[in-house]
């Protein structure tokens, strides 16, 4: 039996935290008032206790076979389903986003547990490896070597704000830990802790049922960086999950690499993801392409991470029709709430100081956290010489740059920082006669993008969402899809080891019919 | 023709360096002097301009086939073996390692080499997944996503002291790197500079048969760290690839995660490579064992990040008999120099810390850098209470500790820092009875070794070369075998391409013939 109510205090492996810090409410974005009940935040004795808790569980629970683990996945996945309504009144209330939204996003959130109980239920993904003896080859003999990949250990992860369920408590890097056998200490958004709490007790309730150590999981609050800071700081944690801001992600990366032992970080966090719209796509469909443009940089009230932000477009007759459109759009966009007062306040900073550039911008609403959507316009030149105009504006709001000089874009796309993703808008003649644009987006990028916005990542086996910094920390590796679980893993390898002490996933009979690279040949049989 | 000729200058491309600074000179560690020629450090302003001919490198060279990594590749090796007689003369009045060493390094770094253009030549290696789309897919179609490794960009790399072949200018990092299609810019060791300028000329003469862009390769030489750690700095650099001291190795990490854009640093530090005989094979082969041991913290006059540096035994009758054969053979070893005047230094001011443990040591030998082979022990009990007994000390020195109490061994474990390897001797119900041990040291290695010692890491696709910090900064990684290629490698993605558009790795037709992830099944046919 879930518990439904909300109590407020940090989940301490099967404990609860105490009530003596001082409190912190959410708040209602649309009136901007803060909302019941009180939440109290961590102390630094019980984020010790905790750590403690999850390095205690670090062997039994990466010693749990993928059939458990998946068991464990799949029971979160359902707990979260029969919170019900309490869920996603909750998460509409913390975070004014449509019902349908947070209905779609625990649908997202319930999809990706689901997929990493189905990844280690079958059992490949650790990318098991044996190379055989050779006891006659000379002048040494050659040894059995077999390797595979293993947790890293316990796994700190931040909630995002823009993601109540897909990238908090029980998100993506919570899933893709738990899925590696690694025990997870999450830190709560201060913006969303009811909803938090609510996910946390899926999870809490699916560690006992499942039978598995208490120290598998905890979530902890605050609400201030201190505590999210020792956490990063303890030497149980072996890794990093964060969704953010620029500035927070840099901040626990300066942390974890200045450790006594530094541990990976992963962070996502910001990027402006160009889109580019080539000249026969912008002449032969250009006001569908605005049309669409607008649906992408609105959604989530802008408050996407694969928002569209920079738009560069080819000086032409059909610039027009497609400005047009696009701002006509734009000034009829409702108001609507961000999610808090302080991305509320960043917002309206940065659309001020693009004052000169605005080129639309809808009706304003008093109410709350509401802000109105802006559209700006400037010109290569003008982006060229003004760094400032490439940074992140995290709302409902796009820079459309326009481009007398094809050598200027490549200039542009030379000189961009990192990105999660670069959108190209054309005909297959457009791609060919832009091969260096998209040689250099390349280098920049976790993932390039045909005739589609960026928005609404495909959570599947083969998705990027990743890209150089400072888009993520660590361009390696993907918060989203299968991937995701490398992250949480490191290499392991058995030497000489009789079979009956090897782990089963590199057994000669193969008991559990992975796919296995022996000798260098892939197979899913045994040898 | 390659020039067999050491002019003591860097190598920018196609170019050299000046002779405007002060020289410096190689030493005969037989002799302790110094052998000609000069060789001059590379200044920044030819840092500068090797950076930017890597940089300028990156797209051409990221998008040169497999097919044509591997001609390159096989084309190093041919010109390494056809230095001959040079080769091996130079290296071993460097390194006073005997000829035959040196020649099966040689054929080590070769074998590397063709390893990994057999292993690009293949492809399977990028990991390409493909996930069709679904136009029908309600509410949202799914769309077609695609994705595979490709080159991180020019990566800086610093040679070994103690592997001037395999780990140096055409080792294991280099072979790697360009086999992930990163160009590459090599700082030589000061202590065998003209073995590096000898294998640098053999790569040197591959990037211009081959007809690959000059950028590809570039070797510095510095006789001080600034230039390296300026190297380390240019932002045109995307990863870096170490082996040598903790200091150093460290120093670089804070350098890379100090900059505005973090970048990966692969270093292999220090490691005492812990081994556990436990009691059952001691009683049954102890003196077999302490003469495999001896034949291994001397091997390469105990310059081996391998080296078994701690031996734990079980108190108990058949101890004496080991310590005594393991004594009598350290006695009796030739002292033999190390590799410069600074590892002599710090080699012996180690054994001087250790004096009172002392219990075997060589007879000693004037000559150059030339030292005693030493055997120490002590106590788990006195080895618990001083932590810089635990420490790396780098030549032929090996340290007994003798535990009485199965509970001190799995202390030690647990509190010891991260290492290369740890070996196990044993025999099955040995193995059986010692489950947590093992458990534990899982969580601290990269390699555990049943029955042998770690000396002569294989060469092969399930090898790690790797494991927790301080043995080397990212525990995730191997730095030998196939799987070194992806430190070099970073994810992208590519939705809704044409066909024509897409590398050949991702076209449905597989025109490559890879194994790829087909909507999660694995299979090398076509779609």
């Amino acid at each position: 039996m879930l518990n439904e109510q909300i109590e407020g205090t940090s989940i301490l492996g099967n404990g609860r935290g105490s009530k003596k810090s001082d409190a912190f409410r959410a708040f209602d974005p649309r009136t901007g008032e803060p909302v019941g009940p009180d939440f109290f935040s961590a102390s630094i004795e019980e984020l010790n206790a905790t750590a403690k808790l999850a390095a205690d569980t670090r062997i039994a629970f990466g010693n749990t076979s993928g059939k458990k683990k998946a068991e464990f996945l799949r029971q979160i996945a359902a707990n979260l389903e029969s919170l019900g309504g309490s869920l996603v009144e909750r998460a509409t209330l913390e975070t004014a986003l449509p019902a349908a939204r947070i209905q779609s996003e625990r649908g997202r959130t319930c999809s990706q547990l689901r997929m990493f109980a189905d990844l280690v239920e079958e059992g490949s993904w650790v990318d098991a490896r044996i190379d055989h003896a050779d006891p006659e080859r000379a002048p040494i003999p050659k040894p059995d070597v077999r390797s595979m990949l293993r947790p890293i250990g316990p796994v700190a992860v931040f909630c995002a704000s823009n993601f109540p369920l897909a990238f908090s408590v029980a998100g993506g890097d919570t899933a893709s830990a738990f899925a590696a056998g690694c025990p997870v200490i999450v830190m709560a958004h201060p913006a969303h802790p009811g909803t938090a709490e609510l996910a946390a007790s899926a999870i809490q309730d699916a560690v006992r049922s499942c039978g598995l150590p208490e120290g598998v999981f905890s979530l902890l609050f605050s609400n201030n960086f201190d505590i999210g800071q020792a956490l990063v700081r303890r030497p149980e944690i072996k890794a990093v999950g964060f969704t953010g801001s620029r500035k927070g992600g840099r901040a626990l990366m300066d942390i974890a690499a200045a450790r006594t032992e530094p541990i990976p970080v992963y962070a996502e966090m910001s990027s402006v993801n160009p889109t580019f719209i080539l000249p026969r796509a912008l002449k032969e469909r250009g006001e569908q392409i605005a049309t669409a443009l607008h649906g992408s940089f609105t959604l989530g009230v802008g408050q996407f991470c694969t928002k569209p932000g920079l738009v560069f477009l080819p000086e032409s007759g059909a610039i027009e029709g497609f400005t047009n459109k696009l701002a006509e759009l734009t000034a009829s966009t409702p108001a609507s709430p961000l999610l808090t007062g302080r991305i509320k306040m960043n917002y309206e900073q940065s659309a001020n100081d693009r004052r000169t550039l605005q080129r639309a911008v809808a009706a304003a609403d008093a109410r709350g956290f509401a802000v109105r959507a802006e559209l700006f316009e400037t010109t290569a030149e003008r982006f060229l010489e003004d760094r400032e105009l490439s940074e992140e504006v995290f709302g409902p709001a796009t820079l459309l740059i326009t481009s007398s000089r094809p050598e200027h874009i490549l200039e542009i796309a030379q000189s961009m920082e990192g990105q999660l993703t670069a959108s190209i808008f054309g005909n297959s003649a457009d791609l060919n006669d832009h091969a260096e644009l998209i040689a250099i987006l390349e280098t920049k990028v976790g993932r390039l993008i045909f005739n589609a916005y960026p928005t609404g990542v495909e959570v599947c086996h083969a998705m990027v969402h990743g890209g150089v910094y400072p888009a993520t920390s660590d361009s390696r590796s993907t918060s989203v899809g299968t991937r995701a679980i490398n992250r949480f893993s490191r290499l392991v390898c058995y030497q000489g080891f009789p079979q009956e002490a090897l782990p089963d996933e590199l057994k000669d009979t193969n008991p559990l019919v992975i796919w296995r690279l022996i000798d260098g040949t892939f197979s899913n049989g045994s040898v």
